[in-house]
């Protein structure tokens, strides 16, 4: 038996393409989002009690990575992308049924002129992700400091200086999110977002991730990572 | 758009009626289930590396309490039963999509006869429930202690001593699994599971629980829980 389930709500997010998402929500507390709901759900009535919660659980669709076919086993980028395990000892996006699951910060409720939406942030969500539930975090039923967790024991490790080139320092400061948005970038790049199973040898190579309304142009020199501009 | 969403599991547990499942998952360690991954889900490929972690989400289906019809507001037991807050600020099952999500501990994996099972305990799960994705629990994503959780920030409490009339110690001595069984009643009931909202004083009314194959008939006398008899 199938089950036919229609999006509550939709994301408005930073991240409008899937190459340097963070790869576990709250890693990155710069990440914001805001969550749109959708009518008929979009009534305060349905979040009343929600601002006594720090945190909520968002089940998602991972809509730009479904697939008709599935396969049972993914590389995680943990482990180099060149171990395979089995798809559900992993949170990756290609999935039997592409449901994501992911714990955000809830910031505050925003409802003007009839549109209802939730600040967010800490998120590792696509723009346009289409949600199916909103529940609260609750501590002593979700927190199990003492998991034990295989490959994922330990967050991801930042790994490289950050630092702009002239060009991209002059774009910042001619924004007026200028330093919320340095802050942001600095969290993004300094794990080093390339993916793990391509030659990093090349340094010369310069990658594109859309953020905002506009390409993030870096690269890596030795333990560094240079923004190199913020290209419209 | 609709998502139409196919079942990769299915939930043998010894919860047979909604009445007296523990309102949170891992409350209960004694309550155990087994997920039998449905074909073509049901290979070893699929849960490869599984065994290196000690806690699963599961996503699932209130598939006993869908409803046509959404409410944009419940009455959480936590609340007396007769306080309402927004459906998004609840962990309740009738929600607009009928999602469900559950931390539990991974006991074991049991692969015979072609049939691929988990082993799982500290469930709030009713028997059949139709399970969606399995994914990693994983601590520096998931475990959020500090997390500020409004009406629901501390466990349910145990209120009430549990003790058994003879004839239930005698339908318990005569079963394999009695001296579990009894710790998993125990559990069940010493948080007395009677439905907050309903007359507590009439301290002769007998409730009937389905568990297993029996029902667990048991009343309240005080501060204590009397367990009257495992009916068959």
């Amino acid at each position: 038996m199938n089950y036919s389930l229609a999006p509550i709500g939709v994301v408005h997010s930073v991240f409008r393409e899937r190459f340097g998402i963070p790869r576990q929500p709250l890693l990155v507390p710069e990440a914001k989002a805001r969550l749109e709901l959708l009518a008929p759900y979009s009534c305060i009535e349905a979040v009343a009690g929600l601002e006594a919660f720090s945190h909520l659980w968002l089940t998602f669709i991972f809509h730009k990575t479904m697939r008709d076919q599935w396969q049972p086993q993914v590389r995680p980028p943990r482990l180099g992308g060149n171990r395979r395990v089995g798809v559900f000892a992993s949170r990756s996006p290609f999935r039997p049924n592409p449901i994501g699951l992911s714990v955000v910060v809830l910031d505050g409720i925003s409802h003007q002129q009839g549109k209802l939406e939730l600040l967010l942030s800490g998120i590792d969500l696509l723009d346009g992700t289409p949600v199916l539930d909103i529940k609260p975090y609750i501590p002593y039923a979700d927190s199990i400091p003492e998991a034990r967790s295989g490959y994922a024991a330990e967050p991801p490790q930042v790994s490289k200086e950050v630092r702009f080139s002239e060009t991209a320092e002059a774009q910042l400061r001619q924004r007026d999110d200028g330093v919320e948005l340095r802050g942001l970038i600095v969290k993004l790049l300094e794990c080093d977002p390339r993916p793990a199973y391509k030659n990093r040898s090349q340094s010369d190579r310069i990658y594109g991730m859309r953020l905002y309304d506009f390409d993030l142009k870096w690269r890596v020199v030795g333990d560094e990572v240079e923004v190199v501009e913020l290209a419209i």
